[in-house]
């Protein structure tokens, strides 16, 4: 098996846009932070010496395209790009490949902003420690940040003819994008319920990854896991509402 | 001339990682925000369409390395690696390229975290309207997430054998770590003064970065912007401390 996935078990998390390239790609992996636990994680992160990542999810390929070996990858964005060049769903030219890869990084971007809803204070602090916080937080991004970002993919995905990303072909940036909707949904209902109707590109390039036959695979598997209070997307109904 | 910098006019900011890259390589661009002000910025950016950036900075590249013509690109992490690459400064091997790409992306978040130390709560108010989370962000930030990213970086250099991250030859995170290390130096005096000792491999990477002679003319032009209380780094002397 060519690659290793490395990730805190128990929560789909940041992993999750890995595991959805892989699947989407048709590519098997040893999952192995959920196989082999999060001590184990920690100890093969440190163990790793050189420019290393910073911090999980982590790729470790044992079959370079070029025969060059094995080869350690880190941050989310970097790593489902360099799977796409390398099983080729990164865009057929290279501008759009560019094009993608900003995409990308926008994403991480609200990824980022998503996780700040809970914790605005420290990553140290328990959520129940920095509610008040949360609370502002979250109603900014609620109000702005969320509309803002989903009218950018929403005018991409427009621009492209769709259903995907580059138009009939499916990319990593379709395949994150399910992911970050996904995390929303489960997040914020409420609020997505109401912007729902502004976006129909967006789910329709969401209904067809979901129809994509290794997504499809994968959803219906027990390898697919429930989202819950431990990772990005986190459901605090006090942190939800339609406005 | 090649490039257009597009980026707020009044601060360094995000735009001058992107402005020392080019400075370092000894590539001339027109600095359109500065020269076309705020307002320009908005209607170049909201006048474009398709896969646009989500935000300023961005590059325009009219003469594409293939004859390919015009290209549009956002991202901090993405515009500098795109000019590494284009201009020979993204390192020599694949294996390392990548590696290169994933420390930027480090960057990336460090500079995302020093911006939350003064705007925890929201983007869109200001800082006095956030003071007190900001308190209890900066220290979690100065006790606990500047030593775990400068360790980081450090350990990386330090494994290159220096001065740069590559070793001999520099690259876009060299120039990037600089401008990141200038940032902490005056947003958080005291707190770097505490820190300085333990990394001498980054010590030694910035007085070589400053030594480029694309650099040391840059840094003694009136091009080169002071820090300010408008841009990520600020200076508040609350939010700073030796701990």
């Amino acid at each position: 098996m060519a690659y290793e996935l490395w990730y805190w078990p128990g929560l789909p998390g940041r992993g999750e846009f890995v595991r959805l390239a892989l699947e989407a790609a048709g590519q098997p992996y040893a999952d192995k932070g959920c196989e082999a636990g999060a001590e184990a994680l920690m100890q093969d992160l440190q163990g790793r010496s050189g420019i290393r990542p910073f911090a999980p999810p982590y790729l470790v390929d044992t079959d370079m395209a070029d025969g060059g070996g094995t080869l350690v990858i880190g941050q989310v964005a970097h790593i489902v790009t360099y799977l796409a060049h390398k099983h080729d769903f990164a865009g057929d030219t290279f501008p759009l490949q560019l094009e993608l890869t900003q995409l990308q990084l926008d994403i991480t971007d609200m990824v980022a902003e998503v996780h700040a809803t809970h914790h605005p204070l420290a990553n140290a602090l328990y959520y129940d420690d920095q509610k008040d916080a949360a609370a502002r937080r979250a109603a900014e991004f609620r109000a702005e940040r969320m509309p803002k970002f989903l009218d950018h993919f929403e005018e991409a995905l427009s621009a492209a003819g769709g259903p995907f990303m580059t138009g009939a072909a499916w990319s990593h940036v379709d395949t994150s994008l399910f992911q970050l909707l996904e995390g929303l949904d489960y997040a914020f209902p409420q609020r997505m319920a109401a912007l729902r109707g502004d976006y129909p590109a967006l789910a329709r390039m969401r209904a067809a990854v979901a129809a994509l036959p290794g997504v499809a695979a994968y959803l219906a598997s027990d390898r697919r896991q429930a989202f819950n209070e431990d990772g990005i997307f986190r459901h605090y109904p006090e942190l939800d509402a339609a406005g």
